[in-house]
């Protein structure tokens, strides 16, 4: 009934999402302050007008004003640039679909966002991985021939571990690889750099956005890609025709318009970042610098799987994970200070 | 750089959904009425919480309430027998990644959905479509055996004819068809039967349901799926981990829980369709009785086309269908009453 690789294949699990019960959550790097005000005036009115009517299938009132906002860091964009999708995840699979047919092989480094496998999966598609250099970069072998290559996926600032490659590295990476590079910015606001200026250069580039974590609104599903037009086009095929909903249209235009609560909850984020990432160290953990909203990390004498337990019981949720062959760590959300404070009160008391 | 199937296809379009213009828009089966008050209610709680944790990726309490509203109508569900979607084109697209590979083949009636086309053409599968008997049954031939055929779609009722062939009728297809049957029930809240009691008969009846039609709730996004618990946990591995979000999730739950609202609104268009149908007869329109929200129809002298462009300059939208060797027609949704009168008005002026 169902096709061999669906039946094979282990879902994706996502981070704990405990419903009802309270946790102080540092697990899947949800933003700990609210949206913009303005995001719910927005749904608001959109409220009044009703919601039978169906929504614009392009989101145009976004991509103008998400064109708007990046037409510095993209030379000639325009909204036809742009593709909305109901998350960065459903940009993600939209992707999938276009380049990858069964039978074909997805690259990503590892470790990394461990959903690229399970795209590779229900596409049918392998998966192969390389691992990064020892200064979180990616050598040749991440832009190796292979005829059955058909798309690499970059997270830039990657997950778990907060690293980036540098803009003038990815556009090298680019140019070699024989595949289209998606390079998966969902933390690039929290990062010094990003790659958006490369779309202009290099038409098998594309970058994804999500406005999860920066702009809070993980539970609005709304997600972008950046990529020339004439990559835009084909992928508008391959997307449900109404894959984002009117609300979230409403929503995400008036979280890109409102740029100063943006840039106080980040500079909030990167203070808090930068405070936790300190005493973790004190601790004893073994910190990478991260340049996203969480922190990588492992302790000197301590099992990771059991800090995660312990803090479990003790009310704060982390993100354990396991690399088969390459190692395991707690990745730990950056969260408000106050959030930050019980962390790191509770792992004193642990370790 | 783009798989073949994808450039080579054609994407699909969606009927005219303009934006800040005013039509009388009886074009895409939207509803007159707005949604139970009890939507914005729930919406404005979850705002209040606010949006910047992940939803439930299962959609649990949506999923617990309509288990418990389906009870009578399927024998045995629980929440464990529905999967929740981003409109049911969402359920359409995962059901075809699911149970469909590059090569295979999808079945459908003719004339029905134009979109299960394309998601055979992104799927890289091949389409067959089976043409309705006289007495819209279909024959043997939808069930005909193909070591290709993967996967069948029944739009029940049908779109654009507002035809149902009845539950027997589909029970016999399903046994005899060689792979799965997904009813697609977008408009069987107006009808007089429908095929959920079916599920619990045969695993490989799959019935997709839509919020967006009986409960006004187009621009909202939610749709969901009625299968037997080993269907829908296979199911679960393909959609995306969060492709429900937050305020989709807790209007839906509000708006199935309003069914005073629901009876009320289907009512004012089971009569209105009755009305509207008499009326367009009366005007020379050949109508198919319908069992949805809208009227097929074509007039016996009258140019299709010309009528619905006629039609549109006179600020009535309806849709014009052309289905290539079988004919040509104009698909109008049933309005509210006032919209109603103002179409036949400007039809009588017209014709």
């Amino acid at each position: 009934m169902f096709r061999t690789n669906i039946t094979a294949m282990q879902g994706y699990v996502p981070g704990e999402q405990p419903q009802g019960m309270e946790y102080v959550k540092l697990n899947t790097n949800e933003n700990p302050y609210p949206c913009s005000p303005t995001v719910k005036a927005a749904i608001g009115r959109v409220l009044q007008v009703g919601l039978q009517r169906y929504p614009d299938p392009l989101a145009t009132a976004f991509r103008e004003r998400a064109a708007a906002l990046l037409k510095d860091e993209v030379p000639g964009i325009t909204p036809d640039w742009i593709m909305c999708g109901n998350g960065s995840d459903d940009i993600l699979t939209i992707v999938t679909r276009s380049f990858v047919a069964p039978g074909g092989l997805i690259r990503f480094p590892r470790p990394s966002y461990v959903l690229y496998n399970t795209l590779a999966a229900i596409q049918g598609a392998d998966s192969e991985t390389v691992e990064f250099e020892s200064d979180w970069t990616l050598d040749e072998r991440f832009t190796a021939t292979d005829e059955r290559l058909q798309l690499a996926f970059l997270p830039n600032p990657n997950s778990p571990t907060g690293t980036v490659i540098a803009p003038s590295g990815v556009a090298h990476l680019a140019a070699a690889l024989p595949c289209p590079l998606i390079v998966d910015e969902a933390y690039a606001d929290f990062a010094e750099t990003n790659c958006l200026g490369l779309v202009a250069t290099n038409e098998r580039i594309l970058v994804t956005r999500t406005l999860s974590k920066s702009y809070s609104l993980a539970g609005l599903r709304f997600g972008f890609v950046v990529a020339q037009p004439q990559v835009i086009e084909q992928l508008n095929k391959v997307k449900d025709s109404y894959n984002c909903d009117s609300l979230s249209i409403a929503g995400a235009t008036a979280a890109i318009d409102d740029q100063a609560h943006f840039v106080r909850t980040r500079d909030a984020i990167l203070a808090t970042r930068q405070r936790m990432t300190s005493a973790l160290r004190g601790l004893g953990f073994d910190c990478i610098d991260s340049q996203a909203n969480f922190v990588w990390c492992r302790h000197g004498q301590r099992d990771s799987r059991e800090l995660y337990q312990q803090l479990k019981d003790a009310g704060v949720l982390v993100r354990y994970m396991n690399y088969a062959g390459w190692g395991e760590g707690l990745r730990i959300s950056v969260g408000s200070d106050e959030q930050c404070d019980l962390l790191l009160a509770k792992l004193a008391a642990i370790v």
